[in-house]
């Protein structure tokens, strides 16, 4: 399968140079917006998830005001640890066709990438953008453990007969052959997860950790269920978040993770693992509020990760 | 006295039976709303939180995606919980008359429901439309401790000579023979109250947890204040929690508690004692977000409190 | 120089008589908006922080119902504490001429009330507005410590050749004779600082305390960098606290400081400390929620400092 | 069919009496609200538009600062014109059972006051509560024009096997036995009509009046289909306005009609025919603008017609 | 009576000279702001109109790119028609004291502007503010004409015992003796007028043009109500114009005037006539849209009023 | 030159079907976005209308329910008269480089697209982007007369050093040899045009329609203006309509053409002359109303030409 060329997004991430070609991707970093997932029947159109990789890309000099500048939270500047071969791919399109072959080609562009042994960063698309992505997993030819920031449990089968929809990721990655474990964090409320679906999620051994439990135990219970040395795969939906702080998403759900205990957590995943790649999904920008703050937020989760990974004592060096 | 029909909503609480005739009333748990209390001179019309109880109904399933789904604040679904007789009873409606006409209603239709042993979930309105609640208290035939979440403290005797106003139900809960205590969370700020308010309410021995002892302490500081064994009436004023959470509330006060803090508070409660019932006011739709995370946080605050009262351990069994 | 008397606010602080003729003054407390700061090139008009001191004050009654009632922050009511000197001042007015001119009135006033050794509360206008108010601190003749609350470190020597604007008052405080020591609270993600300026604030000794940082160790470590017996002036920046809390700014920044964390720690400040002024910046009403939440939290902030500062075991005592 | 009691509404319009029970119903002119039609398969749940009734009934006093001050639209004062036999018989409820069920009773309601020779102005709700009330029309033994203002056509026969649905009401019309002619004016733009609809609504002979027809011909055009003498139904779609002016609808379409265009053509009519009933439609609360000048705008369009038909040159006379 | 100075607003109108030290004003043209009128009882706090002047002031370059380039409503560029003594004047502020000596005050400006026949444009405020400017017309020493617009028709003798509120400037001109007639132009809907009010104002000679009339008849109808070679005096209500063009005012009412309808009428009157002064009230800023049209378009009405009146043909020439 | 593939939209326009690789463009109406023009140095950025092409599109459904429907704007079905080669062609993409070649590689696929005499429908951004395509209207070989809807005159030969910015295009076309004429309709208040650009638009002859005189005259008088049998170019600023019909622009202007005066306006040039192409710029999806109102009349203007273009007596036949 030959891969087309990726759209041009409307500006680039940060100041990263934008490479649509998949022939001239050479990269150790790179991010990919993937804009739509398997639609379900009642819902054929792209959803407002589908405009989130352009949204957060366009807030990029509000997250980081310059990349050369001081970060705070990571105690350095971007420019001194990302590697210098850094890109933007734009945006994996969909312009007719099967979702067959758009998801293929979403495998193609993250296998390519991990043969490179690149980090990657999805910008979604609702959260069943995962699935392509999983797919490429054996691209690297290691085992990986998925760790998931949530509301929802995500392991429906099947919801209307599709089986790559938004309420499935962590169910398709549990029958991903390089997927050695997953752990889930934020869950909280009640989503499409039936009890049937819980019990799955337990017999496979994922390990559930709800919201409440995260606020009263914190990290450490999360990193421990991670194997030493085991490579690692990031998926973020922004509604693990709490609506106070990434208000711009479809099922806002009271009492969710806050920024101020997610950032610390994934600079300790990316230091002590090699993230090889993540996803940031599910932002709605139509109810983002004026001051644009769950794109920035988005943003702010990224750098924190990118700059943990690729730090001195990152998991990527 | 014999009652009026009450109002039908506009759509059901959850996926819950409405049944407006009282002579039809058979009921374990039964939500009710009240749209209106005693109005001050200045203020005759309907206030913005008259529209609350249908506001709250119309987020049902972005609270609740389906009843019989899990639900991991609770660890359980709540059909398999829930005893079969839940009712929707409508709105208490005020279609003209006196006050003390609809008060009289409101107090007649909550005294049915105790007489039951119904568990009683009353949307309202301001926090006035406590007060016709408590005079129901007689009916249970057993002390009661009234535990409220609540930015003010409300014990005005009367305010423009009003004395079943917002500013008043727990100054009436402390004439009410029915109630045997009190416990009041979440004070900050500076609201109706004067300094001698403030010395009624320890005199009477009122608990009085302001929001940041609470933020320091914990629920146990709470919890030991109700006598083992007594049954508990709660009282939820939406501005308890943090504008952050419920934006949608007139007297927005920074520093307030949060869901991940109060859910739990209200879990044990209801594990501990049988909550005979609760009510949530407060809240003005006017004011919500485009997302309604106000009728969504409500929604799930009164969703914890059900499936704790009912569950395998519950005060409620 | 001979001061010009201020502009008149909309509506007064609180129930604070307004006096506007600098000949006029006598006052134990006083507040003073300073809607402008030295303008960046490209943006020379007046931004939208030049409308926070009205906005503030429009919300008076909303972040203090009456100043006799109650406050649960501060465990007393303000009327019986505060000195019963105390003026709204209005606002220094820009009318014209250059900026050297309009910072020299500011710094002017500011002396003329320090020299009666009155406590001054500054409304910006964005954080430019510091500098001047800094000038005018010899007239103390005593050293002075500067806690500023922020998300930035805003020690820039100058921005497109500007010295004096919001990128640089903590640089300007360390060259401030009168200026003694300063911690800076709140610190994360990225802004206009690089290297280059951490490495001069820890020069100097600035005791850098990034919001994780006080997430994790609360303020026992920021009151433990103040000398015992010092004078302090506080400098709050409202995006210092998070943006689910007061969202009303240019640079919302997730994981910020929440007000019951900062709300106690001011009040510990202005006990064990003599606090001879503060300031609040950079809120921008035009982004302000429909219910003015960032405004209100902004009084209440300040209502914490006073009461604290004034009560009997209050540093102004 | 015995007609079971309406809901009460959370206030009364204007400040009519509320009369619920069908048994006490004397009017001449009466006020109901029917918040639901026959539901879409996709969409069983309530829309938006169910909130509207309430809504609208919430801006009296916007739309009308006091019923007996003179109105500059209508040339007098409502209260003087006004038969004194006015009532709000509140909301048509639909607690549970079939759709049939409900439009019998929505039906049963209005044929009594029909039969009582009442004038009914009805509350939607979506377009589809027309047709119950269409099916009233037999009661009054005599032929009725009906004049629909909207900017779609409404002819469909079904979609997705629904005949009731807000797509239908006017095809409904045309088979209405006591429906002796229609003239739909508003049309613009494209919905769920197709070729076939118009033509079968032209071939009925449907006066079909487009938008842009309305604002070169004027009302006279729309006049003149109305034979003289023959009573008339008005049927208000919120959308036949031009969205600049009624924003809080779910199609908004360009180049609508415009109030000062639309009340005096309701005047028009009202006067030259006496007008047995009217709908307005299709407001959706939660689109509407801070100011809420889609209900303000609903409120104006309803007085218009009652007081041109109840003044001395009125129809209803 | 010495006149205090008035506030400096946070900007300046366009690029005028500020001077608010009354003794300096030497002035063709200026524009004054006036916050604020008589309060009525229930609302002795500012209202959101008070912020209005400085609001409208911010928006300075939209309404106006650069006074110097060229203006398409007017044929012309502004500079090269204004006088060169043009000056901003800053606010009326009240500090304090009575109303009585607050009107006294702006009456005092006003007096002194006329004495010196300057042009007068003043930014309410609600209508209520212009009283006081009515009170000084006897500078002027001929004869004026009051020209309205406005959707109501404010000639309440008194509300709550206030007489010099929002509801009676009109009723107050008629009793004003420099004021020869007046023609009320945009009623429409109810208000706080009765049929005495209208009658009233009919006894006295008030031309009223409805809107209705207006959108019918067009301009002439209304320059024809005044007498050639009178002085006159604009008072222009922003709900007089349309709520879809003027969103934010506090009554929208449908059927409004249209831009494009009153700025050739203004520019008509401002030509043939000597335009004495004007006052644009009744804008509240809090409920302007995002994108600011409400100001925008009170600043266009403004420099159409001026640009005709000191054009080559204009009326002050 | 070999013209890279553009990038494929989120979503298609309507039905059509999407094609990005040039090589495989064979169209009689094409679509493409622009979302870009050349920067100005204060403004490097893509601003906020480079992502109006995707927010267009994705309101398809909502300006045209389904393509085969009857649109009562144009009096037909779309389906039926547009030719069945119709392309969504995605977006002209800027990955990097020099906005020189960015220019270029746009007037290379328009010059592509007119070389086949297709009809193209251009997407913008702002107004600059009109200047790449006139650089392509030689590839035509016939006069072509260019008919401009904006309230501004677009007549700066440079800003800031730039040329081909969004104060530019019609200076532009004035010095485009395949441009031989001009009509500029909506002008109106004060943008960056001084009076050398007016007369020199006036030196040139371009006819200049202010909009109140398109008020007063309407269409025939800017028909007139454009020779017979002449190709025409549209160029349709959103800022041309009026802000209460198409809110979301960034210059915001009173007085401004109403939808139902410029749609007829539109459909008679498409019938008389053969419309080319024609561009819509200048929407601002961040300021769109929460109804989307400006996507959607910025829909029905295209749908409008492209009906009147292709019907039976279109000018593209």
């Amino acid at each position: 399968m030959t891969l087309q060329p990726t759209a041009v997004p409307v500006r680039q991430f940060l100041d990263w140079p934008v490479v649509t070609n998949p022939a001239e991707w050479e990269a150790d970093v790179a991010i990919l917006g993937i804009p739509r997932s398997e639609p379900y029947p009642r819902d054929p159109q792209p959803n407002d998830q589908a405009r989130a990789p352009d949204a957060i890309r366009s807030h990029s000099s509000r997250f980081c005001y310059a990349s050369g500048n001081w970060d705070f939270d990571t105690g350095t500047d971007l420019t001194s640890v990302l590697p210098s071969r850094h890109l933007d791919l734009g945006n994996a399109a969909w312009s007719g066709g099967s979702y067959d072959e758009y998801a293929a080609s979403v495998t193609g562009y993250v296998r390519q990438l991990w043969r490179q042994r690149a980090q990657v960063v999805l910008l979604g698309g609702d959260h069943g953008v995962t699935i392509p992505v999983l797919d490429a997993l054996d691209a690297l030819g290691e085992p990986v453990h998925v760790l998931q920031i949530d509301a929802h449990l995500d392991w429906r089968e099947e919801v209307d007969g599709v089986r790559r929809g938004y309420s499935s990721p962590l169910r398709w990655a549990s029958t991903t052959p390089a997927v050695a474990g997953m752990t889930q964090v934020g869950l909280r409320a009640v989503g499409s997860a039936r009890r049937g679906e819980v019990d799955a999620a337990r017999a496979y051994g994922s390990h559930l950790v709800t919201a409440e439990r995260f606020h009263l135990e914190g990290r450490d219970a999360v990193l421990a269920t991670i194997p030493e040395g085991r490579a690692v795969y990031l998926t973020i939906d922004a509604d693990g978040l709490d609506p106070a702080e990434m208000p711009a998403v479809m099922a806002p759900t009271p009492g969710g993770l806050r920024f101020h205990q997610v950032a610390p957590l994934l600079r300790a995943v990316a230091r002590r693992h090699r993230v090889v790649g993540m996803d940031l999904v599910e932002v709605a920008p139509s109810f983002d509020a004026a001051n644009g703050v769950t794109c920035v937020t988005a943003g702010r989760l990224i750098l924190n990760v990118l700059a943990a990974s690729w730090g001195p004592d990152g998991g990527c060096w």
